[in-house]
């Protein structure tokens, strides 16, 4: 295995970090990481915010359910679907472009999470480590209004980073589950229920099947954060869909 | 700068393959790199398709705007954003889920997506190339027949590789942005006329800005696959939103 899958694979969430500041020269090389990622048609349908402002940072913080290390991270970037900057550009041609669909925002969507994990992959290679926050996309008008984010823009996802403490380096990675029960071939397979209880085995925490399910779900899916997720979602939406503006 | 983060900058898309094939020990490799992205919540919410039935390539390439290299690349994946099949594992415990909503898909997609463009770079380390397919999302009815995608998946993106031919090699990767272009310090900012026109001094193949763009607004958003991307997109965001059940 090469030293670059084998970055892949180790890679893993980290969410305490030490004083140590992010270099400039480490900033641009991540930041140009992300640039350098496949993008439709050449088109870098994204913006990136970078946060520096220690207030902005610590509201983030609170928006983005209540995760008080994104105020410490030493590096917050968000990326932005831009579906805005191109009717910049064509307008600045004398042209009257159609407005933005809900296809144009998923393409935006991709360049941004393609860009996105190249600047997670090149911090890892400098030691530096990062998490992901999908929480940046609840709480629409709030977040629009603290970044000053205008219509047909998107804020996909955001990544915090910093120099990992030695207890995050030490960490054990969450184990992935086994291959097969990822990927089909050729068509897409419902599972049995025999079959998702094999893909949880040994991943319970000790606790039955069912126990440790209703436990996850009201952790993750009927909880608060996961309802607002949705609702803000929505709310981003309304202005890439005809039948809202029916 | 470091093996990785070089690996990161020189990555082109490659769209003609030799015929070597992908050895199955590769292709594993790949496909793990994928799994072992970040994934929020380590839920992996998506499913890989792997295409490697030869007519199911040769379809994908008419329905993706067709594009036949596509039914000739050495590995086809479609990666999937999956909100199914946690609502299956949540029934199997006895729960009665929600229908997912539109937050739901989009922290689906942004898993898909990141697991993909971690396949893309560990491709690339062992020299096989790739190419995104972003045309993928457009003809839902059609593809979901196709890989029987049922409710509440939704194919995010589609991703092909194989070898590159020497003359893919030796293409010029096409120029980015400037960082400054593409990265706004704590806010979004608009880019005034003057700036969007400095953006693209040398870019636009000896033409005027105005002509340039105009040609390249009826090629890349006044056109059939980008209208199509819409409406097939508005098609699957349905069974997501509420404001189509009311």
């Amino acid at each position: 295995m090469n030293e670059i899958i084998k970055g892949l694979y180790a890679r893993k969430s980290m969410r305490v970090y030490t004083e140590q500041e992010i270099s400039k020269e480490d900033r641009e090389m991540i930041l140009n990481a992300a640039l350098q990622a496949p993008t439709a048609g050449c088109q870098i349908l994204y913006t990136i915010l970078d946060i520096t402002d220690q207030s902005k940072k610590e509201r983030l913080a609170e928006l983005c359910d209540h995760q008080p290390f994104i105020a410490k991270a030493k590096m917050v970037l968000v990326f932005c679907a831009d579906c805005r900057k191109w009717l910049s550009f064509y307008r600045e041609a004398g042209l009257e472009p159609r407005r933005p669909g809900p296809g144009d925002l998923m393409l935006a969507c991709e360049d941004a999470v393609i860009a996105a994990q190249n600047s997670v992959t090149a911090a890892e290679s400098l030691g530096i480590g990062s998490c992901y926050i999908g929480d940046v996309m609840e709480n629409a008008e709030d977040i629009k209004e603290l970044l000053s984010i205008p219509s047909y823009v998107y804020p996909a996802c955001m990544l915090v980073f910093g120099y990992p403490t030695d207890q995050q380096k030490e960490r054990k990675k969450p184990e992935r589950f086994a291959l097969s029960d990822i990927v089909c071939e050729n068509d897409y397979q419902d599972k049995s229920g025999q079959e998702i209880r094999a893909m949880f085995e040994g991943r319970t925490s000790g606790m039955g099947y069912d126990e440790w399910m209703e436990a996850f779900w009201k952790r993750k899916y009927e909880s608060d954060f996961s309802n607002e997720m949705n609702r803000s979602m929505e709310e981003y939406l309304k202005e890439f869909l005809t039948v809202f503006s029916k």
